[in-house]
Protein backbone atom coordinates (compact mmCIF):
# COMPACT_ATOMS: atom_id res chain seq x y z
CA UNK A 1 0.00 0.00 0.00
CA UNK A 2 1.15 3.43 -1.13
CA UNK A 3 0.60 6.79 0.65
CA UNK A 4 1.07 10.15 -0.31
CA UNK A 5 0.28 13.63 1.79
CA UNK A 6 -0.21 17.02 0.62
CA UNK A 7 -1.54 20.35 2.08
CA UNK A 8 -2.91 23.43 0.65
CA UNK A 9 -2.61 26.82 2.40
CA UNK A 10 -4.77 29.64 1.50
CA UNK A 11 -5.75 33.00 3.33
CA UNK A 12 -8.68 34.44 1.79
CA UNK A 13 -9.03 38.15 1.65
CA UNK A 14 -12.58 38.41 2.72
CA UNK A 15 -14.62 36.61 5.36
CA UNK A 16 -15.98 34.23 3.09
CA UNK A 17 -14.82 32.62 -0.27
CA UNK A 18 -15.25 29.49 -2.02
CA UNK A 19 -12.03 27.86 -4.10
CA UNK A 20 -12.66 25.42 -7.00
CA UNK A 21 -9.75 22.77 -5.76
CA UNK A 22 -10.46 19.81 -7.53
CA UNK A 23 -6.92 20.48 -10.01
CA UNK A 24 -5.24 20.25 -7.12
CA UNK A 25 -6.64 17.07 -5.55
CA UNK A 26 -5.79 15.56 -8.52
CA UNK A 27 -2.70 17.14 -8.82
CA UNK A 28 -1.38 15.51 -5.34
CA UNK A 29 -2.98 12.03 -6.97
CA UNK A 30 -0.75 12.28 -9.84
CA UNK A 31 2.08 12.60 -7.72
CA UNK A 32 1.13 9.85 -5.33
CA UNK A 33 1.38 7.57 -8.11
CA UNK A 34 -1.64 5.52 -7.04
CA UNK A 35 -4.05 4.27 -9.46
CA UNK A 36 -6.56 2.57 -7.28
CA UNK A 37 -7.49 3.78 -3.70
CA UNK A 38 -9.36 6.24 -1.33
CA UNK A 39 -8.54 10.04 -0.84
CA UNK A 40 -9.58 12.10 1.56
CA UNK A 41 -9.14 15.79 1.39
CA UNK A 42 -10.38 17.98 4.64
CA UNK A 43 -10.24 21.30 6.18
CA UNK A 44 -7.53 21.38 9.16
CA UNK A 45 -9.26 24.41 10.44
CA UNK A 46 -12.60 24.14 12.21
CA UNK A 47 -14.03 27.39 10.68
CA UNK A 48 -14.39 26.34 7.05
CA UNK A 49 -15.15 23.58 4.51
CA UNK A 50 -14.25 21.25 2.16
CA UNK A 51 -17.29 19.82 0.30
CA UNK A 52 -18.54 18.39 -3.57
CA UNK A 53 -21.05 20.29 -5.64
CA UNK A 54 -21.69 22.46 -8.61
CA UNK A 55 -19.20 25.15 -9.81
CA UNK A 56 -22.03 27.19 -10.97
CA UNK A 57 -22.09 30.94 -9.74
CA UNK A 58 -25.70 31.23 -8.69
CA UNK A 59 -25.30 28.45 -6.62
CA UNK A 60 -22.85 29.69 -4.50
CA UNK A 61 -24.14 32.99 -4.06
CA UNK A 62 -27.56 30.21 -2.98
CA UNK A 63 -25.42 28.57 -0.75
CA UNK A 64 -24.29 32.45 0.59
CA UNK A 65 -28.01 33.50 1.22
CA UNK A 66 -28.95 30.01 2.82
CA UNK A 67 -26.31 29.69 5.01
CA UNK A 68 -26.93 33.26 6.03
CA UNK A 69 -30.30 32.09 7.14
CA UNK A 70 -29.77 28.98 8.57
CA UNK A 71 -26.89 30.37 10.97
CA UNK A 72 -26.32 34.13 10.87
CA UNK A 73 -23.14 35.89 11.12
CA UNK A 74 -24.96 38.60 13.43
CA UNK A 75 -25.32 40.08 16.04
CA UNK A 76 -22.37 38.24 17.46
CA UNK A 77 -24.05 38.76 20.90
CA UNK A 78 -26.06 35.48 19.70
CA UNK A 79 -24.12 33.17 20.22
CA UNK A 80 -21.99 32.16 23.97
CA UNK A 81 -18.79 31.19 21.78
CA UNK A 82 -18.37 34.82 20.60
CA UNK A 83 -16.97 36.22 24.05
CA UNK A 84 -13.24 36.85 22.84
CA UNK A 85 -13.97 35.75 18.96
CA UNK A 86 -16.81 36.77 16.36
CA UNK A 87 -16.76 33.78 14.20
CA UNK A 88 -19.26 31.41 16.03
CA UNK A 89 -21.33 31.49 12.54
CA UNK A 90 -18.56 30.22 10.87
CA UNK A 91 -18.38 26.63 12.80
CA UNK A 92 -21.69 26.42 12.33
CA UNK A 93 -21.63 27.16 8.70
CA UNK A 94 -18.99 25.03 8.17
CA UNK A 95 -21.01 22.29 9.97
CA UNK A 96 -23.89 21.90 7.33
CA UNK A 97 -21.25 22.29 4.68
CA UNK A 98 -18.77 19.62 5.76
CA UNK A 99 -15.53 19.33 7.13
CA UNK A 100 -14.69 16.60 4.30
CA UNK A 101 -15.11 14.44 1.28
CA UNK A 102 -13.82 11.04 0.48
CA UNK A 103 -13.65 10.00 -3.03
CA UNK A 104 -12.58 7.21 -4.85
CA UNK A 105 -9.69 6.86 -7.26
CA UNK A 106 -9.85 4.69 -10.27
CA UNK A 107 -7.02 4.26 -13.17
CA UNK A 108 -5.35 7.51 -11.24
CA UNK A 109 -7.85 9.78 -12.04
CA UNK A 110 -10.60 11.38 -9.38
CA UNK A 111 -13.83 9.15 -9.94
CA UNK A 112 -16.03 11.82 -10.32
CA UNK A 113 -19.69 12.15 -11.91
CA UNK A 114 -20.27 14.63 -14.73
CA UNK A 115 -20.84 17.91 -13.09
CA UNK A 116 -18.66 16.59 -9.39
CA UNK A 117 -16.20 19.52 -8.02
CA UNK A 118 -14.32 19.92 -5.09
CA UNK A 119 -14.09 22.94 -3.16
CA UNK A 120 -12.78 25.16 -0.05
CA UNK A 121 -15.32 26.97 1.68
CA UNK A 122 -14.23 29.62 3.77
CA UNK A 123 -16.11 31.38 6.73
CA UNK A 124 -13.70 33.17 8.92
CA UNK A 125 -10.91 34.22 6.42
CA UNK A 126 -8.08 36.80 6.61
CA UNK A 127 -5.45 34.53 7.94
CA UNK A 128 -3.72 31.32 7.09
CA UNK A 129 -5.70 28.27 6.82
CA UNK A 130 -4.98 24.50 5.47
CA UNK A 131 -6.81 21.43 3.79
CA UNK A 132 -5.05 18.10 3.87
CA UNK A 133 -4.99 15.53 1.17
CA UNK A 134 -4.04 11.99 2.12
CA UNK A 135 -4.14 8.92 -0.89
CA UNK A 136 -3.90 5.93 -0.01
CA UNK A 137 -4.33 2.57 -2.48
CA UNK A 138 -1.68 0.84 -5.23
CA UNK B 1 -4.49 -4.71 -1.17
CA UNK B 2 -7.58 -5.24 -3.46
CA UNK B 3 -9.66 -2.87 -4.73
CA UNK B 4 -13.27 -3.03 -6.02
CA UNK B 5 -15.24 -0.60 -8.04
CA UNK B 6 -19.14 -0.82 -8.63
CA UNK B 7 -22.24 1.65 -10.14
CA UNK B 8 -25.66 1.55 -9.90
CA UNK B 9 -28.26 3.19 -11.74
CA UNK B 10 -31.38 4.56 -11.02
CA UNK B 11 -34.29 6.21 -13.08
CA UNK B 12 -36.41 7.37 -10.26
CA UNK B 13 -40.14 8.36 -12.00
CA UNK B 14 -40.81 10.97 -8.80
CA UNK B 15 -38.95 14.49 -8.23
CA UNK B 16 -37.59 12.55 -4.41
CA UNK B 17 -37.77 9.62 -3.22
CA UNK B 18 -35.34 6.93 -0.86
CA UNK B 19 -34.04 3.83 -2.03
CA UNK B 20 -32.63 1.40 0.34
CA UNK B 21 -28.96 0.42 -1.19
CA UNK B 22 -28.01 -1.60 1.69
CA UNK B 23 -28.27 -4.86 0.32
CA UNK B 24 -26.34 -3.27 -3.27
CA UNK B 25 -23.46 -2.09 -1.40
CA UNK B 26 -22.79 -5.57 0.65
CA UNK B 27 -22.98 -7.94 -2.89
CA UNK B 28 -20.48 -4.97 -4.14
CA UNK B 29 -18.38 -6.19 -1.00
CA UNK B 30 -18.97 -9.52 -1.47
CA UNK B 31 -18.01 -9.56 -5.26
CA UNK B 32 -14.85 -7.58 -4.15
CA UNK B 33 -13.57 -10.37 -2.16
CA UNK B 34 -12.26 -8.28 0.57
CA UNK B 35 -13.08 -9.51 4.38
CA UNK B 36 -11.24 -6.12 6.13
CA UNK B 37 -11.07 -2.40 4.50
CA UNK B 38 -13.36 0.56 4.00
CA UNK B 39 -16.64 1.08 1.46
CA UNK B 40 -17.13 4.58 -0.05
CA UNK B 41 -20.71 4.99 -1.15
CA UNK B 42 -21.21 7.97 -3.08
CA UNK B 43 -23.52 9.81 -5.30
CA UNK B 44 -22.43 10.74 -8.85
CA UNK B 45 -24.95 13.34 -9.46
CA UNK B 46 -24.61 16.46 -7.17
CA UNK B 47 -28.80 16.75 -6.89
CA UNK B 48 -28.70 13.21 -4.67
CA UNK B 49 -27.75 12.02 -1.44
CA UNK B 50 -26.10 8.49 -0.08
CA UNK B 51 -26.93 8.40 4.16
CA UNK B 52 -27.36 6.51 7.14
CA UNK B 53 -30.36 5.86 9.11
CA UNK B 54 -33.43 3.94 10.03
CA UNK B 55 -35.54 2.05 7.61
CA UNK B 56 -38.61 3.72 9.01
CA UNK B 57 -41.39 5.05 6.58
CA UNK B 58 -42.63 8.19 9.48
CA UNK B 59 -38.99 8.89 9.72
CA UNK B 60 -38.74 9.09 5.91
CA UNK B 61 -41.96 11.31 5.57
CA UNK B 62 -40.53 13.57 8.58
CA UNK B 63 -37.32 13.99 6.20
CA UNK B 64 -39.29 15.43 3.59
CA UNK B 65 -41.00 17.74 5.94
CA UNK B 66 -37.98 18.69 7.33
CA UNK B 67 -36.07 19.48 4.67
CA UNK B 68 -38.91 21.18 2.84
CA UNK B 69 -38.83 23.98 5.80
CA UNK B 70 -35.28 24.17 5.49
CA UNK B 71 -34.69 24.09 1.64
CA UNK B 72 -37.92 24.96 0.33
CA UNK B 73 -38.55 24.01 -3.54
CA UNK B 74 -41.03 27.16 -4.22
CA UNK B 75 -40.83 29.32 -5.37
CA UNK B 76 -38.55 28.29 -8.22
CA UNK B 77 -37.74 32.05 -8.12
CA UNK B 78 -36.15 32.71 -4.92
CA UNK B 79 -32.89 30.81 -5.86
CA UNK B 80 -29.92 32.69 -8.21
CA UNK B 81 -29.33 28.96 -9.74
CA UNK B 82 -32.91 28.31 -11.44
CA UNK B 83 -32.38 30.55 -14.38
CA UNK B 84 -32.31 27.35 -17.03
CA UNK B 85 -33.01 25.23 -14.47
CA UNK B 86 -35.82 24.68 -10.88
CA UNK B 87 -33.32 22.28 -8.91
CA UNK B 88 -31.44 24.99 -6.91
CA UNK B 89 -33.52 22.65 -3.56
CA UNK B 90 -32.19 19.78 -4.63
CA UNK B 91 -28.13 20.62 -4.47
CA UNK B 92 -29.02 22.18 -0.75
CA UNK B 93 -31.46 19.56 0.16
CA UNK B 94 -28.65 16.85 -0.54
CA UNK B 95 -25.76 19.26 1.28
CA UNK B 96 -27.83 18.64 4.41
CA UNK B 97 -27.77 14.45 4.05
CA UNK B 98 -24.38 14.42 2.64
CA UNK B 99 -22.51 13.21 -0.21
CA UNK B 100 -21.80 10.43 0.54
CA UNK B 101 -20.74 7.48 3.43
CA UNK B 102 -17.40 5.49 4.74
CA UNK B 103 -18.49 2.13 6.20
CA UNK B 104 -15.95 0.10 7.30
CA UNK B 105 -16.09 -3.65 6.51
CA UNK B 106 -15.24 -6.40 8.93
CA UNK B 107 -15.34 -10.15 8.32
CA UNK B 108 -15.99 -9.53 4.87
CA UNK B 109 -19.36 -7.54 6.03
CA UNK B 110 -20.67 -4.02 6.66
CA UNK B 111 -19.74 -3.38 10.00
CA UNK B 112 -22.97 -2.13 11.52
CA UNK B 113 -25.20 -1.30 14.46
CA UNK B 114 -28.61 -2.91 14.99
CA UNK B 115 -30.53 0.01 12.99
CA UNK B 116 -27.77 1.10 10.38
CA UNK B 117 -29.50 1.52 6.94
CA UNK B 118 -27.58 2.91 3.54
CA UNK B 119 -30.09 5.20 1.48
CA UNK B 120 -29.94 7.04 -1.66
CA UNK B 121 -32.28 10.04 -1.55
CA UNK B 122 -33.26 11.14 -4.72
CA UNK B 123 -34.02 15.23 -4.96
CA UNK B 124 -34.09 15.86 -8.62
CA UNK B 125 -35.62 12.75 -10.50
CA UNK B 126 -36.78 11.64 -13.34
CA UNK B 127 -33.76 11.11 -15.37
CA UNK B 128 -30.76 8.81 -15.36
CA UNK B 129 -28.87 9.51 -11.90
CA UNK B 130 -25.74 6.96 -10.44
CA UNK B 131 -24.22 5.82 -7.16
CA UNK B 132 -20.50 4.67 -6.49
CA UNK B 133 -19.12 2.01 -4.25
CA UNK B 134 -15.20 1.37 -3.86
CA UNK B 135 -14.25 -1.09 -1.74
CA UNK B 136 -10.32 -1.36 -0.79
CA UNK B 137 -8.75 -3.75 1.69
CA UNK B 138 -7.51 -7.23 1.96
CA UNK C 1 -2.28 -3.48 4.51
CA UNK C 2 -2.61 -3.82 8.54
CA UNK C 3 -6.37 -3.38 9.85
CA UNK C 4 -7.33 -2.75 13.08
CA UNK C 5 -10.89 -2.32 15.01
CA UNK C 6 -12.37 -0.98 18.13
CA UNK C 7 -15.47 -0.14 19.74
CA UNK C 8 -16.21 2.18 22.33
CA UNK C 9 -19.41 2.42 24.57
CA UNK C 10 -21.32 5.03 26.18
CA UNK C 11 -24.09 5.33 28.64
CA UNK C 12 -25.09 9.04 28.93
CA UNK C 13 -27.18 9.78 31.54
CA UNK C 14 -28.95 12.87 30.15
CA UNK C 15 -30.28 13.00 26.58
CA UNK C 16 -28.33 14.85 25.06
CA UNK C 17 -24.61 15.24 25.67
CA UNK C 18 -21.03 16.07 24.20
CA UNK C 19 -17.82 13.66 24.87
CA UNK C 20 -14.24 14.26 23.70
CA UNK C 21 -13.22 11.16 22.17
CA UNK C 22 -9.96 12.04 20.52
CA UNK C 23 -7.78 9.97 23.15
CA UNK C 24 -9.78 7.09 21.94
CA UNK C 25 -9.16 7.31 18.57
CA UNK C 26 -5.20 7.85 18.93
CA UNK C 27 -4.94 5.20 21.56
CA UNK C 28 -6.76 2.96 18.51
CA UNK C 29 -4.06 3.97 16.23
CA UNK C 30 -1.67 3.13 18.36
CA UNK C 31 -2.89 -0.38 19.26
CA UNK C 32 -2.95 -0.46 15.76
CA UNK C 33 0.76 -0.17 14.88
CA UNK C 34 -0.61 1.81 11.77
CA UNK C 35 1.84 4.64 10.69
CA UNK C 36 0.21 5.63 7.15
CA UNK C 37 -3.28 5.16 6.34
CA UNK C 38 -7.64 6.61 7.10
CA UNK C 39 -8.89 6.10 10.33
CA UNK C 40 -13.13 6.16 9.79
CA UNK C 41 -14.68 7.08 13.52
CA UNK C 42 -18.74 6.53 13.14
CA UNK C 43 -21.61 6.43 15.38
CA UNK C 44 -23.21 2.99 15.12
CA UNK C 45 -26.60 4.09 16.41
CA UNK C 46 -28.53 6.35 13.89
CA UNK C 47 -29.32 8.99 16.89
CA UNK C 48 -25.81 10.10 17.68
CA UNK C 49 -23.16 11.66 16.10
CA UNK C 50 -19.32 11.94 15.50
CA UNK C 51 -18.01 15.11 14.33
CA UNK C 52 -14.96 17.39 14.20
CA UNK C 53 -14.72 21.10 15.81
CA UNK C 54 -13.84 22.64 18.63
CA UNK C 55 -13.15 21.78 22.63
CA UNK C 56 -15.19 25.43 23.58
CA UNK C 57 -17.83 25.10 25.97
CA UNK C 58 -19.74 28.11 24.91
CA UNK C 59 -19.84 26.77 20.72
CA UNK C 60 -21.00 23.45 22.50
CA UNK C 61 -24.39 25.52 24.25
CA UNK C 62 -24.23 26.99 20.97
CA UNK C 63 -24.59 24.00 19.23
CA UNK C 64 -27.31 22.64 21.51
CA UNK C 65 -29.55 25.92 21.14
CA UNK C 66 -28.89 25.98 17.09
CA UNK C 67 -29.96 22.76 16.63
CA UNK C 68 -33.07 22.60 18.54
CA UNK C 69 -33.86 25.64 16.09
CA UNK C 70 -33.42 23.48 13.43
CA UNK C 71 -34.92 20.33 14.34
CA UNK C 72 -36.70 20.77 18.12
CA UNK C 73 -36.96 18.15 20.18
CA UNK C 74 -40.90 19.01 21.47
CA UNK C 75 -43.80 19.14 20.86
CA UNK C 76 -43.27 14.79 20.04
CA UNK C 77 -46.57 15.04 17.55
CA UNK C 78 -44.84 17.03 15.40
CA UNK C 79 -43.12 14.09 13.99
CA UNK C 80 -44.97 11.33 12.22
CA UNK C 81 -41.68 8.95 13.19
CA UNK C 82 -43.08 9.43 17.31
CA UNK C 83 -45.75 7.03 16.85
CA UNK C 84 -43.83 4.72 19.31
CA UNK C 85 -40.90 6.28 20.29
CA UNK C 86 -40.30 10.53 20.78
CA UNK C 87 -36.60 10.48 19.61
CA UNK C 88 -37.03 11.97 15.69
CA UNK C 89 -35.76 15.09 17.14
CA UNK C 90 -32.19 13.21 17.62
CA UNK C 91 -32.59 11.27 14.30
CA UNK C 92 -32.68 14.48 12.49
CA UNK C 93 -29.80 16.99 14.70
CA UNK C 94 -27.72 13.72 14.14
CA UNK C 95 -28.36 14.02 10.23
CA UNK C 96 -27.03 17.91 10.87
CA UNK C 97 -24.06 16.86 12.67
CA UNK C 98 -23.37 13.70 10.00
CA UNK C 99 -22.07 10.00 11.30
CA UNK C 100 -19.11 9.85 10.97
CA UNK C 101 -14.92 11.29 10.42
CA UNK C 102 -12.80 10.04 7.91
CA UNK C 103 -9.71 11.11 9.63
CA UNK C 104 -5.62 11.07 8.23
CA UNK C 105 -2.92 8.97 10.03
CA UNK C 106 0.63 10.51 9.69
CA UNK C 107 3.54 8.60 11.69
CA UNK C 108 1.24 7.07 13.90
CA UNK C 109 -0.61 10.10 14.39
CA UNK C 110 -4.27 11.66 14.15
CA UNK C 111 -2.96 14.28 11.02
CA UNK C 112 -4.87 17.44 12.70
CA UNK C 113 -5.12 20.78 12.64
CA UNK C 114 -4.47 22.70 15.73
CA UNK C 115 -7.78 22.74 16.87
CA UNK C 116 -9.65 19.63 15.63
CA UNK C 117 -10.63 17.86 18.33
CA UNK C 118 -13.43 14.61 17.60
CA UNK C 119 -16.73 14.71 19.43
CA UNK C 120 -19.34 11.76 19.94
CA UNK C 121 -22.33 14.08 20.53
CA UNK C 122 -25.63 11.71 21.63
CA UNK C 123 -29.22 12.72 20.89
CA UNK C 124 -31.14 10.22 22.47
CA UNK C 125 -29.21 8.75 25.87
CA UNK C 126 -29.84 6.82 28.82
CA UNK C 127 -29.09 3.58 27.12
CA UNK C 128 -26.01 1.73 25.73
CA UNK C 129 -25.15 3.28 22.45
CA UNK C 130 -21.60 2.44 20.79
CA UNK C 131 -18.73 3.77 18.00
CA UNK C 132 -16.82 1.82 15.49
CA UNK C 133 -12.98 3.24 14.75
CA UNK C 134 -11.51 1.02 12.17
CA UNK C 135 -7.94 2.00 11.10
CA UNK C 136 -6.59 0.89 7.75
CA UNK C 137 -2.79 1.37 6.30
CA UNK C 138 0.85 0.22 6.77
Amino acid sequence: MKSHRKELSFNIPARRALVNITRDVQAAIDESGILEGLCLVNAMNITASVFINDDESGLHADYEQWLEGLAPEKPYSRYRHNGYEDNADAHLKRTIMGREVVVAVTGGRLDFGTWEQIFYYEFDGKRQKRVLIKVIGE
